[in-house]
């Protein structure tokens, strides 16, 4: 089978467009000949960080997220969109919970919902933490920082208990860098 | 903090309706008195299935993925919408790759991207399996039946390989239960 599966793209058009993503409907004939519509989200992509203080405690974020009406325990994360990863890593680390890092290292990169999204993670490790850097959080970032032991949290992923599926991803493999 | 975050909906109107997926736009008064807009996506969820062989290989699709425009390893998924996602695990399973499944158990569920979506991702694990089911794909579902080893796969999960962040989490935890 081809890579690029064949499919043939005749139109595109952009439902929605915004600061956060954009809904794209484009008609389609797929390698059988048949037209279909298919509707996508464009997403610039999110970094998301483990900050890992020296004691091998994890600096979380309890945060409130709309989309479910409640608060989800998170590493801190942030809206990517052509910028480097490791760029953004700082800076969301010190805006959303005041420390600074260090040495900040990529973990691994994966797609989060590529049937109906291009969206991409981009996993950090932050390590040489220092609480001495400036808080500055959108008036939409509710949160309470955490501080919660690597191990702990990687017992919870394994569970299946913490609900932020790229956290706690983001953790397990946090945890396998720091052992090996 | 209050776990509802004390954010206010006033109004709310769907941008796009579909049979995957909704995008709705509310008009929000946040805890602080300011009047805001928040768009995102309404999803019925899915599940993600881990469809172990005795021999510890792992039933995985090389699938075409019209998002990212190229193919990804994943593990068998598919939609819900209210349903059981034991027996959606069972259907999906069978429709995609042909083989059926003796026992199937939950490993854990997970949000995918909670600043913009409620989606929330199902993790079961199938076992017992027999090629003996029948295919069913719809026209839009193009993919490869492949068998990795469970453990090859866990590797290239933890070293940040796998494209597909789902996938690579529910090997993770499908690894875990094996192990345990």
């Amino acid at each position: 089978m081809r890579d690029d599966g064949g499919w043939r793209r005749r139109s595109s058009r952009y439902l929605y467009q915004s600061r956060w993503f954009q809904v794209r409907q484009d008609e389609v004939t797929l390698p059988s000949g048949s037209d279909i519509v298919y509707t996508s989200i464009e997403h610039g992509g999110y970094v998301v960080v483990v900050p890992l203080l020296d004691d091998d405690r994890v600096v979380m974020e309890r945060v409130y997220r709309y989309p479910l009406g409640r608060m989800l325990l998170e590493c801190p994360s942030g809206g990517l969109d052509g910028e480097d990863a490791l760029v953004a890593a700082r800076r969301e680390l010190e805006e959303e919970t005041g420390y600074r890092a260090s040495h900040v290292e990529r973990l691994g990169r994966f797609f989060g919902s590529s049937g109906i999204s291009n969206e991409c993670y981009e996993i950090c490790l932050a390590t040489g933490l220092s609480a001495d850097g400036r808080i500055d959080r959108e008036e939409t970032e509710q949160m309470e920082i955490e501080l919660h032991p690597l191990e702990s949290l990687r017992e919870r992923a394994l569970r299946g208990e913490l609900e932020d599926g790229p956290s706690a991803f983001a953790l397990l493999l946090a945890w396998e860098r720091r052992r090996t």
